[in-house]
């Protein structure tokens, strides 16, 4: 791929890119993992996967397509009627929305929990810090008392006041087989993925097909407004949600999109 | 994106990936991207790039299509005829195709020139050493005493007696501005990149849409195969083949593959 210097990699701050570049988003995103691998918050492999995803995320135009939006709409219902939601924090989430995490935790009143593919007690640490440093008060995933069943142990590793008890989890960018193992735990599973086939997606209760720096603003910008909402508003939408459609929609867009 | 980590990112060496996995190319093109970045080679941005790339290799179906064979077999005619070829080795580059560099070098009597966006003394040494360990002789882009015109100071630093003066140049995974400021200077330019609406194989004589980890071993084995082909059989190759058809032909294989 070419397109990727087209633009300075040189930036420091994010402040310096200009926000009306037809590109922003994109280089917004790069420019975040990027500092997450240098921090030692995101693996390298994680500007691998960023760089997957982008190329999804220009097939699909670079925006919230709407059956997206009513995805995050769903998203936002199944958080708030939640007994224990639990949003998990990888090194690329971390890296790329760390105080929208935040501010959807906030929201839905959920937990946050750290979890990673490539563990390491240094890398658990440094993203519990920088959640902190972003408005975060309680950081689960350093605990890791419990095991998720029918995976490895190393990615089984889960709190047990945390993913384990949660009813309701949002796991964004995550692994196949985790993503599998938690539904088969019989949990409402929220991903956000690029590609919609996927298997993270293809075995959610939501599948959000957006870029997550898209994505989590507008599911806490939904949580917000359905904050007064009774318990039978939020089981309507729920229930209107159709995850076969919002799949289909977003691999339809893919295929016919700009390219 | 997910399905990035369902393998180890723990392989030290690529003879640890198992040949007969499926997803064997994409894991062996991983793993040497980020060898470049650890050794060095390859610029952190590289890593993004390269998955980018990846997701396009995937939506090709991760194989060399019909019209991408005809243009790698057009690319070894134009090599061959060429006057003075030079083969441009950046950081990507240098991490994914070392060896089959050299080979193609070798196979159609080409320079080998080191150049890069994000130029270093370091990173242009560690390439050169790099090239030298998988066999190259001279190693040419370390004077860099010449300049391509229309195009920022430091990303136009070219040697004199190497791309400078070059009647056919291959750019794999060229930058955009880059590729047009050579158009422009009027030199035949093939160019690998797996996003046919791309810039830099939008204005290339020979856009190659196609993975460089296929690509180039292909390139080199038609060059072989012509070797002992009259100039007439050459231009006859190069004339047969139809840039616009190949580009439209990758569009149409991405948008109707498997996703």
């Amino acid at each position: 791929m070419s397109d990727y210097d087209s633009v300075s990699a040189d930036v420091e701050h994010e402040e310096e890119i200009p926000e009306d570049h037809p590109r922003y988003q994109d280089l917004l995103t790069r420019h975040r993992i990027e500092a997450g691998v240098e921090k030692g918050i995101t693996h390298l492999q994680g500007m691998h996967a960023e760089g997957r995803g982008s190329a999804f995320d220009y097939l699909l135009g670079e925006e919230t397509i709407p059956s997206a939006d009513d995805a995050e709409r769903a998203a936002a219902a199944h958080l708030l009627l939640a007994e224990h939601p639990v949003l998990s924090i990888n090194g690329n989430v971390a890296a790329l929305v760390p105080g929208e995490m935040v501010a959807l935790a906030e929201a839905v009143d959920a937990d946050l929990e750290v979890n990673l593919f490539n563990r390491t007690p240094e890398r658990i640490d440094a993203i519990a810090d920088h959640l902190r440093e972003h408005g975060a008060g309680d950081v689960k995933g350093l605990e890791a008392d419990a095991r998720i069943p029918n995976l490895e142990h190393k990615r089984a590793k889960v709190d047990a006041d945390g993913i384990y008890d949660a009813d309701v989890v949002l796991v964004p960018l995550e692994d196949g087989d985790r993503a599998e193992a938690l539904d088969e735990m019989g949990k409402t599973e929220i991903v956000i993925d690029l590609n919609p086939l996927s298997r993270s997606p293809q075995v959610a209760d939501v599948p959000i097909v957006d870029n997550i720096i898209r994505a989590v603003p507008n599911m806490t910008e939904h949580a917000r407004a359905l904050a007064d909402s009774d318990e039978a508003e939020l089981e309507a939408i729920i229930e209107d949600f159709d995850r076969e459609r919002a799949l289909e929609n977003a691999e339809e867009r893919i295929r016919s999109g700009d390219l």
